[in-house]
């Protein structure tokens, strides 16, 4: 076989590879969409779906994690192949933890409806939903980042993501302040701080993504060089 | 050279690896410890310490996922070598994340005792170091699991993880309650409920880390196995 046609199966390879993450990514993408419906719809049925849907996402992650293993020993890639396949890897990764972060906020929200807390107390619930469309904007904005291995939309997620990060500490003071006006909504703002706390996770997901693109297009590994200096980094 | 000469010299490679591996888990887990005595002890200079360590612990990060691709790129390793250096990559990520949630701890720590909250409001913080002492003991025992290849002490941390989630959980009601008697401890409530979680996270990553190794021991991926099959599955 020559070089060509093996770089050839590598190239079909990934290409499959890739298609499974994007899919992987939608399916979570929704989960965490669903289980912000389930808590404006106050719909158990919802959350229970999100529930249900975690097992296919854990499965994907441990098969492509699986195919990545295979194509290594396979293929013995070199240095700038291989630097894919670990990215690969860490991006599926955080899908798989954007899908738990979904789930979780499925458990509460299924808890708070069972347990009829919504016909008792006023929660902001809009504005979590806000910040979750925040969120899965930036999900859905690394993704087809890395779809096209755009960089400049990855770049792009990264200066984003504290725009998540002011409306979860604005969503913080507005709880705060209905648990000091009526201490009876206070065990239910918790749990909506956890909720709040997990969608903010989810734009780290994002994030940690969109940094992983551009360590495999540019070869800079960006997670811990501070967001000013990112853009002179990979230059 | 003999096969022999090459997987000798693997094996040093692996050992130089695995004692950083090592290092860099004792930094953590001394990062961890340090957060919580800033709180206890409300000293706003222990918590810069912790901050200031972030950066080594990100280094090291990043040199030892540099070294794994370099011995990948060069060995060429067989399926089994890889499986454990990717368990070896996973478990740095893990660690890495205890790193974070400890600066996150220490953040909180420092705008705590830099505004005076603790001359004003009572919290619970001796419930907060207890959960935080089965967390470090959890990550101590994970990283000797590690150092010794131990599936059995891995087991180990696996089954005593639910202990970290009781005590979570009674921390939750206990602060829920100081809430409700007293509407000024909110905010600082607040602040210590992420604390209580980012400590239960520190759990989950010793989790983690125990996962990996029965990983490497066993070939058997148990990250999404129910804890009550787990012994079964691998033996």
């Amino acid at each position: 076989m020559s070089d060509k046609h093996l770089s050839t199966q590598f190239d079909a390879e990934l290409s499959g590879i890739s298609t499974r993450v994007l899919e992987m990514g939608g399916l979570v993408e929704s989960q965490v969409a669903q289980s912000i419906q389930a808590l404006t719809r106050f719909s158990s049925d919802l959350a229970a779906e999100v529930i249900a849907t975690e097992e296919r996402v854990n499965q994907m992650e441990v098969e492509i994690d699986r195919d990545l293993s295979t194509i290594i020993v396979r293929r013995q890639p070199t240095a700038r192949d291989l630097r894919l396949l670990i990215a690969i890897s860490k991006t599926i990764g955080n899908l798989e933890r954007v899908g738990d972060e979904a789930t979780r906020i499925a458990r509460t929200v299924r808890r708070l409806v069972d347990t009829g807390v919504f016909g008792r107390v006023r929660l902001p619930v809009s504005d979590v939903s806000f910040e979750a469309s925040l969120a899965t904007a930036q999900l859905r904005k690394a993704l087809d980042a890395f779809a096209r291995l755009d960089v400049d939309t990855a770049l792009a997620v990264l200066k984003e993501d504290d725009q998540i990060d002011q409306e979860f500490d604005g969503l913080m003071r507005k709880l705060i302040t209905y648990m000091m006006e009526d201490p009876r909504t206070i065990s239910a703002s918790i749990d909506l701080v956890f909720v709040a706390k997990a969608i903010e996770r989810v734009g780290d997901h994002a994030k940690n993504v969109a940094e992983q693109i551009i360590y495999i297009v540019k070869g800079t590994d960006v997670r811990h060089i501070p967001m000013e200096s990112v853009e002179s980094a990979i230059r």
